[in-house]
């Protein structure tokens, strides 16, 4: 027994009735990245090592690379890795590929990354993430910085979680400030800042203090603005009041201004102008976003994102600006899976079995599955005839297959198992009750893949 | 302009056009398989390199291995590879998962795998493929060795494909043949027979002789059974005719006539029953598959399989046989690529985009498109009023979409782009026309995303 290998730590796999839910998120997200007009890509997922460090940031702690096992290493080999995310394939495909495609050019993709960190909660080694990008020479217009937290909004939504928390700020609103207050290095003001959530208000405060030398009164300046928050555009005058200015404030402030006005037809409180999220990442240029469940404030951000003016371009010496999102596709589900909050389905696409007996014509139980199949049913003929009926009966509940058949000559009838119920059937037009299958009742106006908190989450 | 990265031999990557070609393959491949009650399961990328190495045949030679790349290796940590197939990763879930798993378990899996090998044609080091596999307790119904070829041949003809030979053969035919003729060591021979594509019949008669010590005679008798063909039960007299017998080549044929028998009902000649075919890998047991493009005989095998009785239950000291095929998706894709035989639709999913103006009221495009997203309509409101509206129509026009709507109140129009049409629309109604798009196009009614070869392939 022992020989049964163990799971590998942070590469998690599900069994095949979460599975069906997790495929259907996935449905979900494409359909509706689709629906606003993006193109799926899926680059490769190796890249030369020298590209994925290209972006800084220490990430090259986390990154596998690859080593054939036994073949010899040849010199002109280059030195291959896993992405460990998709904005740097995206960057790299689009400079790449810039002559065949069209701008601005809006993709999806749909696809695993990894990285060798510590497993932990909402942290895996490998992982599926759901990235939307606008990349579009010259500028990238502002419509998209507003479309990107909208599809992400309705995506979730659909699937059935709508305690969600966007959080947008603009880059240039902290910068600006910071330019205002006279700090020389706003880069790293914004660094310190972000520390926020880990290190509180004061620790914050006193870390401005000793490492960038800045007075008490403009330190306390800076978390003021840290502390600004609202659901709508009030975010402005509370900024206002602190009475610093710059050039490159009033232009964040305008650009924030407009996505959330853009956004105000969301439901209230799901999109906050929140000036303490600056995003880690050194390309962040304008609007940035971090989304967090609702229901579970301390789970880490569940998206992130924002608009970057020279992630793509380095690579053609052209001005090539973008604005994308990425979801943590596992992330949320792994959580809620863990939170028993996924309704699982049935452990079998199948929906109905038809009933095989030693009597049976097989070749006529044949065609009257592919007769079904045409119209979309699943169906299984049942793969021994010499199986007790009640044993195929059975095999069929154990599974959660909806409906069984059985198949006589003009004289089909199936019975729902969940009710009972028997009926004679045309079977060249059956079919299922789309309230009694898995697959339809994830539909988008149905949304009951995600079950509600049994008990109220921590607000 | 040299700072693009390069792509990386082996590597595949598709402009946005050919990925919807492929995506609607995979939705063929994932559609098929449920309509027969194929559940899917999506192991982890990443095993214990002694998981995969337990298969043996050299595969190690292929395997990527994985290391970070700055972090500490910790003595404890497994040492872990990609998968180079999804045949080792299914066993292994299966018998982790074993006891919450309803047998027979139905499985496919649509996934990448990766083999650190020299790229050449159909070779690819990274690539996906579509998996089927059924795996029960005890022994697996033969209605399964009749089953996977068929819905192998049913997406294949969906997608396009239809000059395909499914080439099928049982081991226990050559074994029990080889133990007729009195050959110790059966496995050497199907070894060798195996070569007789590379070396010719005489090249494997020498080797026969000469490293297995066998006779002219008999070694002639072992290339005489190799070379039986037959496009229905017509093998069976034919390996009669070779005078040689034993109980377990009596077990084989009537296997094999079970298959051949079930499968009489698709195209002639697209299923051979093929005495040449081993497959080399050692874990089949029984029935054997081996699949070819019949316009592009010297390519390599498309699909291949079998069925086996040992691979899972080793894990569990249990007897859990299963029968499966592995088809070769990017193998398939990429050949009919460079064939410039894949149709190419547009470069985008958009249906329609909303013309936008410096007068329009953005809130009402914005509701309107959402109207028709309700209704599976692709919409863009374009993203800048202030681009002249011929600009916005050739924004459609570069990205292939077929139609632009001119919005205004209580009279919205929608333009046909391909045939200038333009007519008055409900816009909480309007459905593209199915067949002016490419969604609709590759419906498996209409499977035209393979064009047919322009010259006739070589025979």
């Amino acid at each position: 027994m022992s020989k049964v290998p163990k799971p590998v730590s942070g590469f998690p796999e599900w069994l095949p009735e979460a599975r069906r839910v997790e495929l259907q998120w996935i449905d979900i997200m494409r359909r509706t990245f689709e629906s606003y007009g993006y193109a799926s890509i899926e680059p490769a997922s190796v890249e030369e090592v020298s590209v994925i460090q290209a972006k800084g940031d220490d990430a090259d702690k986390e990154i596998y690379a690859l080593r054939r096992l036994s073949g010899e290493q040849t010199a002109d080999e280059p030195r291959l890795a896993l992405h460990f995310d998709l904005t740097v394939p995206m960057a790299r495909y689009v400079a790449q590929n810039f002559s065949a495609l069209q701008f601005p050019f809006k993709r999806f993709q749909l696809q695993k990354a990894w990285r060798g960190e510590r497993p932990q909660e909402g942290r895996y080694r490998e992982f599926t993430q759901a990235d939307i990008d606008v990349i579009d020479q010259g500028s990238v217009s502002f419509h998209f910085d507003a479309e990107m937290p909208r599809i992400v909004h309705k995506i979730l939504h659909t699937i059935g979680i709508d305690n969600v928390h966007t959080n947008v700020n603009n880059r240039k609103i902290i910068q600006g400030y910071y330019e205002g207050l006279g700090i020389a290095d706003p880069m790293k003001a914004i660094q310190i800042i972000d520390k926020i959530d880990k290190i509180g208000p004061s620790g914050v405060q006193q870390m401005l203090m000793s490492q960038m030398g800045l007075t008490e009164d403009v330190a306390q300046k800076c978390l003021q603005l840290a502390q600004i928050r609202s659901e709508d555009t009030g975010f402005i005058d509370q900024i206002r009041a602190l009475g610093v200015s710059s050039a490159l404030l009033d232009q964040g402030i305008e650009e924030l201004k407009y996505v959330m006005d853009r956004l105000s037809d969301l439901p209230k409180g799901s999109v906050i102008a929140n000036m303490s999220i600056a995003r880690g990442l050194n390309y962040y240029t304008g609007t940035v976003y971090e989304g967090k469940l609702g229901d579970y404030p301390d789970f880490p951000t569940i998206f992130a994102g924002g608009r970057y003016e020279n992630l793509v371009g380095t690579y053609l010496n052209r001005s090539l600006p973008g604005v994308g999102i990425s979801i943590g596709l596992t992330r949320i589900f792994g959580k809620l899976l863990k939170e028993g909050r996924i309704k699982l389905g049935e452990k079998s696409p199948t929906h109905v079995v038809i009933i095989n007996t030693p009597e049976s014509d097989q070749n006529e139980l044949m065609r009257k599955a592919e007769l079904m199949r045409k119209n979309s049913v699943n169906v299984e003929v049942f793969h021994e005839p010499e199986t007790k009926t009640s044993n195929q009966i059975r095999y069929a509940t154990r599974k959660g297959i909806p409906y069984i058949m059985f198949a006589s000559e003009g004289a089909d009838e199936i019975k729902n198992l969940e009710t009972g119920e028997q009926t004679a059937v045309d079977v060249a037009s059956w079919q299922p009750d789309r309230h009694n299958t898995y697959q339809s009742r994830i539909e988008p106006s149905q949304r009951c893949s995600v079950l509600p908190l049994a008990v109220p989450g921590p607000k």
